[in-house]
């Protein structure tokens, strides 16, 4: 990735900025700029859609001054900041121009030409492109160290992120300033190299693609793996619903783009499900259903949770926890007893005749084979404190007598318990394990840092951690555990633990300091 | 997969039926309907096609006139059942319609619109197809649920099964309605779930697939594959004999389509021969040439078999050979002394200095490596008591004097002994192994019960054992072992063991019971 | 592969020979018959283009003249057995036609077609295509026995290879006849089946594909990897360079349509950042850019290099260093000390607290965590006692003490040294096992012969050794347990050892003799 120096000033208050398109993306991209005190010349060839970009922005911040958040003249200023432009003779004197036009290589390429043309030499060009490589964009500029990926997420003015992006050519100057002028916007920025998906849509795949293979295996239905992602995860949203909002026309297409750009890396397969819901036009909310059903009067399907059980009076663990080890205080906080027993080599908590352990990434059945039959698994949370909901499953082995004692002690936690079917890393931490994975691959491949890899699930898309910071509070060893486990388990490439996973391990170390 | 109540009554014999499309399968299932007693409408737009339809028809049924196996009044009343229609109209009483129209996805929406527009509320409208998803077909449809695919193999009165399909919107009571009128109409139904290939089309790749990758290896030549499997596997026919009576540009056509349907999984690899076939117009009998030459004179090249050696007096029989005890009765029927040796950890035949033992997915020459140099391994027969031919590979390091002895006892059973390369898993073992996996990983995908893997493959081609039928009766862990070791073998996604078989494997589980 | 005969007569120099289309290509295949002393008909529908032939081909024969190595009687008896002809009744006579016309299924089937109808029946019909099934050509041919691949390299007079093609239809005598006959020329010449990428286009896609990874996982820069490949691995360009001679756009076109053809297997998955070369028109010396800048004044990058270290007084080597073993005498000649241990299960260099390896296709930091922590790794040299530049790397748990010993070592022997980061299998042996690796599957699936293999690496790309007899020195078991440990590390297909390979290494065999 592109490596510079981080003290370099962004462009001063007074520099001219231009957006190029006054659509959605546009108008927010101008609001941004111009929130910060830049004059902003707002263009695009058709007067019209001008006119609806700052009706758009106006509304918006009207919104803003009613709930007493910004003062009508703030409004006023930031309004004042912004000038409309048909003609691109106006952009003679901008310090930065961002394009935010149809996605399309040849429209694009043509309005860059328009701009190397009318632009002074030391204007910047940004593409705010979210799937077309920058490298190619800038084929046929005369100047292509000129052109930076600016990367926004939507809406603009409220999104955190913007990932600055380097084709082939752009310059470290260029990138640099491009990445400290966003800053001073009040922005996340983050380097990434030009490589399919950048940074968010590539590590983000997993999120979906393991939740819709639980579900297809059988794993548990679509309103328990969103419970138990949200309420175990902590992500704002689940799966299902995150995709049925996106559209799944939408997010089937990011993903087969992703998956042919990689030449069809396994890693990011699509789903037939999902393809199947594009194919009759369950295109989720927009559509009226999709994973649910959105018409009038129609019911959304509640979680699976499994209740009863027997509530045990004492429980043993057995080593340490590591990351599960705050389970053990809500455990203890609802009047059971805990004996611990030191052991170096073993973790896991007893319950009645059950061996109960956080998922390696193995079957239930696979680990009782070479165990005890009494073998249940629990799912990583992102807080056993407060954690609201847990997976949980139980080897085809296991008595039943077992498996009541392990429902019974989660039920006395007061925590929505899913008895899933038995799948290799249950599904939250399946999930993280290849969010990091993907993470990882990406820093491995000079894509990112892995601070800048933890900022842009964060700021992009709302993750409640980065995903190597999670790794390393769940251990380098168990996420690499949990991956080898999974490869063992399909016996897919698609779970190979990334190179740079497997040396961290055998280092012993971790991805933040 | 649907699970639905199995005591649903069938349609009544005086519920209308129409057939769409007067060609061979249309013909075929309007005889079939028309068979059980059904008034049945043949559908076509053309009079002289709903003409040649029951000429077919007439003179299929002549024909069993003649063999005495019908009367000629029955055929009358069955012919009387039928009557042509070339306006839609006339189906508005029908209680179910089923299209066998062309292969073509907007062609089949057009046809289903005009149907909803024409029929009854309460008309099941099913599909024929056999390769687009029926998903896809209900997307335009107002009541989707209505739709049910319901697929028929060539030629329809004879073959015994019918795929019942259901797509994401395809009611439960629909798809059991149709089910149970199949089932009344004499034929095995099963359900699936509308993914690629149905059953049928998916679980057969591998017989065609590992008996190309045999040959192309250079591990046995064609005639004798085609021996192997069906004089040692069961089967009617074999894999290049099949192919070229199917026609390679058919078959190549429903395996690349597999393969691209499923993102390319290594499971479903087109072969380079069978590409070669099709670029230089070597179709099969059709072409009158393809893995053979059919051109008048031509003669088709024998198996290639391995005679003479040393006929032994005495073999001695370690530990229990499972599914290969037969073989011990056979042997001793000879009049060679078996002598018995109990072990819990091995299991093989010694005959003079070699070590005999059924294949496990390794290389002979792996297993003499780890194991002692006169290492030969044979193939799984279907029968051992009654197989008329069988493979047997032997290790590199093997010494001739041993190979003499194996060679010797197998000529001694007046077996067609078939000495081929050292190729992992050998040939009806792998195949067999492969078909199971991909049964298995489809069950494991909700797309069919594993009762109904096994029904559809019998039923829809003749397989003489349903592939999870037979991996009981193999043992569960040898299946799974033999994929393990050829992925071992080939370091090839391809041959990975379906979750659901490694499942039942550390489970000690079976499938059927 | 075909096997024939080796005893079988050329064509004799009366023999009349035509070769079609008069560009570079087919000018300097009509040099080489000519050469040999047959009457060459040059046939090309444009007579300006015979010209520009006849032209090309004395101007390189006075250049020979004129530095001695040729006389101007040999030059213009050559000149003298060609004639030009653009009516292809010409060709009733001749004996073997070889066209070398564009890259073009439908239109070379329309030259053969035309071929066929105004040659004579003996005459074989030879292509010189490098990328088109040789069977899809003969497949519109009434004899397409007759058709032969018959693949020069460029410049054809000079480069010593002709792959001998065979079709699916081609004959036997046809293949061994055309062979015989460009041995007589004066080629090597070997036998391939029509397979994508014949044996030199396919077997040299981890030449590129390595040294491209290793760029982009950061191992190294592109001059250094450059300066080991050639100073380490004796070849004559390294691949960085060499990429940039032959064009991206082309390199990266072979990459896709071998990667394609072999149905995406991963082993040829094309690179990103190549891709990226091309998309933004850095095609290499053509453009003034590649990986490179080739524009006036622009410098060569250098490669890295690690000067310093604490040069040692004595060293231990532990067990027999097998390939590396002229390693010792280098060191020894430099008058350090070196105290021999005898062992059987390890090899390696003790010096300081380094132990010094030679890769294994681990991470140096895996096989520090399960040995000690001072672990450094050696690359493979084609011959250390002459190498000019090898790799080392470190793991990340190596103390800076034994950094600079090690370092040290290699800067006493005057070798060019570049610690590179932690990369499994290094730079040279990586690529070599690779190569292996791929020439190996092309044996196991009947390609070509071991033999041919090597003699086409060496023939058609001038590699310093052929990749067989390569690994029969470095030994089967050293390249197998390399890639075995390379598909380890990465967890991907990509790096399987071939089956063979496998078989190989269970037997204790090698591929020479």
């Amino acid at each position: 990735m592109t490596t510079v120096n981080s003290t370099i000033a962004p462009l001063d208050k007074s520099a001219q900025i231009s957006v190029i398109g006054a659509g959605t993306m546009g108008a927010g991209i101008a609001q941004v700029a111009a929130a910060y005190g830049h004059p902003v010349i707002l263009f695009d060839q058709n007067p019209e859609a001008i006119q609806r970009g700052l009706d758009h922005i106006q509304k918006g911040l009207q919104g803003q001054v009613k709930r007493g958040k910004m003062t009508e003249e703030a409004l006023q200023a930031l309004m004042a900041n912004i000038t409309p432009a048909t003609d691109i003779a106006a952009l003679a004197d901008c310090k930065l121009v961002i394009e935010a036009i149809i996605e399309d290589l040849g429209i694009k390429r043509g309005l860059l030409a328009n701009l190397e043309a009318n632009c002074a030499e030391d204007c910047i060009l940004a593409t705010n492109t979210s799937s077309i490589s920058v490298t190619a964009l800038g084929a046929e500029m005369k100047h292509p160290e000129r052109l930076v990926g600016m990367h926004f997420f939507n809406p603009a003015p409220i999104m955190k992120l913007v990932e600055i992006v380097s084709g082939l050519a752009t310059s470290t100057a260029n990138a640099a300033l491009t990445h400290a002028t966003a800053s001073a916007w009040g922005k996340q920025a983050v380097y990434t190299k030009s490589t399919p998906g950048f940074i968010v849509n590539r590590v983000a795949r997993p999120f979906y693609a393991e939740s819709l293979r639980i579900s297809e295996e059988g794993g548990a239905d679509t309103a328990t793996l969103d419970q138990l992602i949200k309420g175990a995860g902590g992500f704002r949203m689940g799966p299902f619903e995150l995709m049925d909002l996106i559209g799944h026309d939408v997010n089937y297409a990011v993903t087969c783009s992703v998956f042919d750009a990689y030449y069809q890396d396994p890693r990011f397969l699509p789903s037939l499900t999902q393809k199947a819901l594009v194919e009759c036009g369950r295109l989720g909310r927009k559509s009226g259903h999709g994973f649910y059903d959105y018409s009038e009067g129609a019911e959304k399907p509640a979680a699976t949770t499994t209740t009863g059980g027997n509530t045990p009076q004492v429980i043993q663990v057995v080593g340490d926890l590591g990351v599960a080890n705050s389970l053990i205080n809500r455990i203890e906080a609802q009047g059971i007893n805990v004996e611990k027993q030191a052991s170096d080599s073993e973790s896991y908590i007893k319950v009645g005749s059950a061996r109960l352990s956080l998922t390696d990434g193995r079957f239930a059945t696979e680990v009782a084979a070479v165990g005890i039959k009494d073998t249940a698994l629990f799912d990583l949370a992102i807080d056993y404190n407060s954690a609201s909901a847990l997976a949980v499953s139980f080897a085809d082995q296991c008595s039943d007598a077992a498996k009541q004692d392990v429902i019974g002690l989660f039920n006395a936690l007061e925590i929505n318990l899913s008895v899933i079917d038995d799948i290799p890393g249950l599904v939250v931490m399946r999930t993280v394990a290849m969010l990091a994975n993907e993470a990882a691959d990406a820093v491995n491949q000079g894509v990112c840092t892995a601070a800048d890899a933890d900022i842009a699930m964060r700021g992009g898309l709302n993750y409640p951690k980065g995903p190597l910071a999670w790794t390393d509070e769940v251990g380098v060893n168990n996420i690499f555990n949990c991956l080898s486990n999974l490869q063992q388990s399909y016996g897919e490439d698609r779970y190979r633990p990334s190179a740079l996973l497997r040396r961290k391990f055998f280092a012993g170390a971790s991805f933040h300091g």
